[in-house]
């Protein structure tokens, strides 16, 4: 499933932040009483002393995988989270049973006014070992040029090594017997990268969403920074739906049952055309608009607040440095730079992330195919819901004669919205602040995360993502997670770890 | 590249021949005279007692594969191919010099009063050895239930095993001593799997264009027997071009260089889209009919002549057998099985063998493909041309602002036509009458071969597939030739090579 963790957050930020200061990650100009601040000081210093520790925690947790779609390691997969999570301080930490892949659930109630909620994901992606260039469930330490040691491992920066420093920073307020400032609540799944379809069942689990709901907001720990050090804050995200659009011969009742040779093109219906002329009535002529019947229906324009947000933002945008990243010479419609990253926080999109279909090898084959597949994800923002673009595709797909089609929804989620305004933002931005980085503050994210669970009714909470700390290649050959930094601009695994430490005193 | 040899021959002959008789191998009622009657039953006899020779020259041959796409065995497969016919009496069989691989050229010169042109090929389709269920260059002999003994490698069908039936009729003639009542023109090329490319290069070689353009006409062996023993003669064959058709964000300049995060279809243009649209171009909103301007230009309706065979011949064919052998349930625009073949028969095509872009894993993955391919085929019908259609399909993409998009072609050949009254298909009719076999007379083919080298100017010969056997699997795993027959209805490589014996007496 996709998620904004899982993806190099360039892509997002685009370059921000070019009056991004460097980072001084030495003694801060405390706002914390004497008091706090020596506490402070002294759980800073056993994140030092519990590197080892820390990184034992993180390479044992990427040697023993969940993954969901291959049933993988389950139900110890949870087992093993409930473990990590009580050794880190949620005493009560257990599994909660779905229909499909147990959650885990646990609170740590120091007595403090404060509650925030942790999500955590404890599953991973497949990996092929082939592609990667060190064996995947090793967790091997690489030195890397231009960033540091980073360890090399599934699930290394989605999403146990900023999960792991938020835990080490938990155990170094226990080696520092420090309080601490908040209490939190954790809620954990293992079936994130198949689209979360039991992560509902354990957060309206009554005593979790009991829980949940004394929260402030709720975050999932994440490695924000680019090499460049920047960080940033999401007001929200668009929901998204990921589907497969299928002809085949069969389901349509004409075209073969099976490939047959291409000869007979002449006389066979194709599934492959049928394909290709329903995929052209999803957009319109400019190739990007979505044509679905009734898709804007439900899209609310963005308010002023956002508005003015996103005027702020864009002067620190980089238009070149993003045009460099991402191998794009000129924007939608030729918009300037502007326009098109309205566009980008504004509409939803109907985009094909894969077509395949009879013969896909080199040269050609003279085949007529049964099948043919175009993978699809559709990008919403709010007020549009998973469930009803869904329905508004199919109605489309059958009043334009492609009724036969098969729609399979492989995963998604509704939009997110999290006000500016909130205790939760506030605490992040002031937090990215005080480590010497000055946040870019964004409307919303166009990738998607299932934070609607938490944003929607019935908890309404404020969600984002949140952390200091690098890694990449998610879902890839070859994730990392930055361990020890040698680039100025972000922090290792320690600095990560800080990260949650400030944060907490920020929100108490 | 696409032959009508390396088709399961039911594609084409669609069930053909309810009124085929059972084979009746045995004495002919022969109109030779005594004398040669006699002659020919000694060189009969020669084929069984050189079974085993031939057997091995198969296998031996199969063991040795020429692939022009792997750049395998050359010259050495054209060395090879050149003794195997020295050693079948072209006693001047030599290489032929090409831009591309050598051709082999031969003659076999008895005083006779009628030449026959023979076209081998010596090249044969890649293979993956962990798709076959016995190592592909071993040339195993395997029992096979409903069929009998046949020989599994690649190339055993496509084409050696017919081309061995072939060289051993007239191995035949020389144990028997007997004299053949032909003289023979060998051309053989060593590039069909790739199209061809040097093949008008070695037929016009000044003195391989003399000795052919003595000929009555030219033949590809082939194993034309489908398991119920029918076999098909076609009076010429559909053109072909295969070509890929590649949208990417670097030639058009728009759309990203590289795949990029799916949520940038917000603001990034799509080459999947731009495909897709312009693929909905090319076919008109039934789904089927060209749609590329001047496509139909050249299109000569069939003649009478041609409608008359047609018609002979409709109600041979098993519309119900055929639905069940392809798996289809309805054809074309529902139209009636009568006017099905009619279109089959008479109209060109444009069809999608394969879709391929972006992500074509399990599931989904959110990209946006930097690049999508469709590859095509189109098939042409006398009398355009595959040059002329290749630059027609560029000037409609120009027109329709799809111009960037890169028109790879990757093989192709002219359509071809044989008259029904040559001497070469009266022949063909002849001598599968003579086995038993009630040959379906079909007006075109709608595969295609490169026989429009051989029929266009300046040769202007007959030419077309001819042999009894039978093999399957050809481009496939496990491609296999009928060595033994325990199949009544199918002769073995024996009763092949017996074919071409009757075949060059009838044509004498």
């Amino acid at each position: 499933m996709e998620r904004s963790n899982s993806i190099d957050r360039r892509t997002f930020v685009h370059g921000a932040a070019a009056g991004v200061a460097g980072l001084a990650l030495g003694g801060l100009p405390s706002p914390l009483g004497a008091h706090a601040a020596a506490d402070r000081d002294a759980v800073i210093a056993k994140i030092a002393s519990g590197h080892a520790a820390a990184l034992t925690m993180l390479r044992d947790w990427i040697a023993f995988p969940s993954i969901a779609a291959e049933n993988r390691n389950y139900p110890q997969g949870a087992e093993y989270m409930a473990r990590l999570a009580r050794d880190a301080g949620f005493a009560n930490a257990r599994l909660v049973p779905t229909s499909g892949k147990p959650g885990v659930f646990g609170t740590l109630d120091v007595g403090a006014r404060t509650w925030l909620g942790l999500y955590f994901m404890y599953d991973v992606k497949q990996f092929d070992p082939a592609e990667w260039s060190s064996p995947p469930l090793e967790g091997r330490l690489v030195k890397k040029e231009g960033v540091g040691t980073v360890i090399v491992g599934r699930g290394a920066t989605n999403q146990k090594g900023p999960e792991v420093a938020c835990l080490a920073a938990l155990h170094a307020f226990r080696a520092a017997n420090v309080k601490l400032p908040v209490n939190l609540v954790l809620v954990a799944e293992g079936e994130e990268e198949i689209g979360s379809p039991s992560f509902r069942q354990i957060v309206l689990t009554p005593e979790v969403q009991a829980a949940l709901h004394r929260c402030v907001g709720v975050v999932i720990p994440l490695g924000n920074q680019g090499l460049d050090g920047r960080v940033q804050v999401n007001l929200g995200a668009k929901g998204v739906i990921e589907l497969e659009l299928v002809a085949s011969g069969e389901k349509w009742g004409r075209g073969p049952a099976r490939d047959v040779h291409s000869s007979l093109a002449a006389q066979v219906d194709s599934p492959a055309w049928h394909l290709v002329q329903a995929l052209n009535t999803l957009v319109k002529p400019d190739g990007h608009t979505p044509a679905v019947e009734g898709f804007f229906d439900d899209v609310r324009p963005i308010g002023d607040a956002q508005r003015r947000i996103l005027e702020d933002a864009i002067p620190r945008m980089s238009e070149a440095e993003t045009k460099k990243a991402l191998g794009v010479t000129r924007w939608i419609a030729d918009e300037a730079w502007h326009d098109s990253l309205v566009r980008l926080v504004s509409q939803p999109t109907i985009n094909i992330e894969g077509l395949v279909g009879g013969y896909t090898g080199p040269g050609g084959k003279t085949i007529l195919p049964h099948r043919a597949v175009a993978k699809l994800d559709m990008r919403l923002v709010p007020d549009m819901t998973a469930a009803k673009t869904l329905e508004r595709v199919k109605a489309h797909l059958a009043k334009h004669g492609f009724g036969d089609l098969e729609v399979n929804m492989t995963g998604g989620y509704d939009p997110t919205e999290t006000p500016a305004d909130s205790k939760l933002v506030h605490a992040m931005m002031a937090t990215y602040r005080k480590n010497g980085v000055d946040p870019l503050l964004w409307p919303r994210l166009a990738g998607s995360w299932p934070g609607a669970t938490f944003t929607a009714p019935p908890l309404n909470l404020p969600a984002g993502q949140f952390g200091l700390g690098h890694g990449a290649g998610a879902h890839a050959p070859d994730e990392y997670w930055l361990v020890e930094s040698t680039n100025p601009n972000v922090v290792g695994m320690d600095g990560a770890a800080k990260s949650f430490v400030d944060f907490f005193y920020e929100l108490a």
